[in-house]
């Protein structure tokens, strides 16, 4: 798997054909659109323009997933599930990682010659769902937003739009969670598969399981907690927050204050008590 | 309360005193480093330069909180708590909203004349935390990080940052959830007291209590749900995600599938039962 950009290509560059975007490492695939592993995540979708639901703004893409369509004439004949490259999708939405997006370009006149598709940089896959399709069938739809249009999106929402006197008004602007998990932070959910450390629970979303990865002692000034499996916990949103805003804290023989819980442990996943001992010196006062 | 950028203050504006800043609105207190109300958030603070526990970097600001210290020397003399001002600046970490950060200017030499502080734009309230200060006591730290920093500090994680085959080397750069809310979405959560209404459950953080707003029918393309209170739900994380990702169903009668429960109501909160009919739509599949 080769997930975000690719060193030598950029973005805007221009393919002729299949083979090229494959032997670039771009897409690779000669057939389907969505390039990935279920519980991995997408590398690459390309977007043929040869789908009827498919719907391109540009930086906003609604991209309809593979599976159940005629090959001659690609309409929609039986319903789409997230499963296969489907799934890919979900977890590449779960986890937060890019997925690169080839658009294929139309090509005018008789110019048979000159690139038929290009790179158009980062997509984060912000939503999912299922629907029925123009031709009748439920099929798996995502959203797509151009990592740099997300970044502005991002920003969108901050300076005077937060205004609380001005009159709200903002259809999509509301951005309320962006989780971004490096590939070490998807190491400690695999190591715990996913379970929260504090409860034990696991999220089952439709596609995959979803958990977060926590730093125990915070990285960035002034803490520079190691970037580090043995500074991570595999949690839950509900105890994430809680363990970044004081409600709970490990002490250094693994207790989860104030549940009196004891951390839930895995063999391979080895925690360093120096940082814990760090993460209980910030919130000391409050276990009291 | 006037949270956010102010009209026709700008970034990097001179004022001569604290005279010229409370009369601007920038900052509404001639004393206190914290202009703010404690559920409500922080407006803004100034950052004097004469405390020995704050850290100044630039885009990103160590502030140590209000409270326990001698008029006179400045020097602390008893431990601080998360209450007051120190609580409106958790209430902004909570809910994302942005502050105003004012810097005292060090004026070279003889030049009285010339303006003191300067108004340096709005910072986000990354976290929160406590710990012993230089002087021996207690004291409330927040890490601030200016705005327009953040948005780029996002975008570092993504493109190459994240691509799987680099080794991860990043810290500062691990950025796991961003919750930025509006007006409305506070609304939300008031009305409910920050309850949640799928499980009642209610997340005390130190400082002040957490929850999260969620769009029944998603906004932006192709979904075009309200931005309204209508289509807006208080929910913890655990079930914000998992309403997002259509593991919760609601149908029309508010039950809560497959939990099989009542969403929890408030009288003073009305929902529409078109856009449950839509969020019913995308997702009847999965709760079959």
């Amino acid at each position: 798997m080769a997930i975000g950009a690719l060193q030598g290509v950029s973005q805007g560059q221009g393919f002729v054909d299949r083979r090229e975007l494959y032997d670039s490492g771009v897409h690779r695939a000669l057939q389907a659109g969505i390039v990935g592993r279920g519980k991995v995540g997408a590398e690459s979708i390309v977007l043929s323009g040869g789908y009827v639901d498919d719907e391109d703004y540009g930086s906003v893409v609604i991209y309809t997933g593979e599976g159940g369509r005629d090959q001659n004439s690609g309409r929609q004949i039986a319903n789409q599930s997230f499963s296969r490259g489907n799934q890919a999708l979900v977890t590449s939405c779960l986890e937060g990682t890019p997925v690169r997006l080839v658009r294929k370009m139309n090509v005018e006149g008789n110019d048979v010659s000159g690139p038929k598709y290009r790179y158009d940089g980062l997509f984060h896959v912000e939503s999912y769902w299922q629907e029925t399709g123009l031709d009748g069938h439920q099929v798996c739809r995502f959203r797509l937003v151009d990592e740099r249009a997300y970044q502005g999106y991002l920003g969108s929402n901050s300076p005077t739009e937060l205004n609380h006197s001005t009159s709200a008004r903002r259809v999509e602007s509301v951005v309320q969670r962006v989780v971004r998990d490096t590939a070490l932070g998807r190491r400690v959910k695999e190591l715990h598969d996913y379970t929260c450390q504090v409860c034990g629970g696991r999220l089952h979303c439709v596609g995959g399981p979803y958990a977060e990865a926590a730093h125990i002692r915070p990285v960035g000034r002034p803490h520079n907690g190691p970037d580090d499996l043995s500074n991570l916990l595999c949690l839950c949103p509900n105890h994430h927050v809680l363990l970044d805003r004081g409600a709970l804290v490990i002490d250094q023989n693994w207790n989860v204050q104030p549940l009196a819980t004891k951390l839930r442990m895995v063999d391979r996943h080895k925690l360093d008590p120096a940082q814990t001992s760090y993460h209980w010196s910030i919130w000391r006062n409050e276990s009291d």
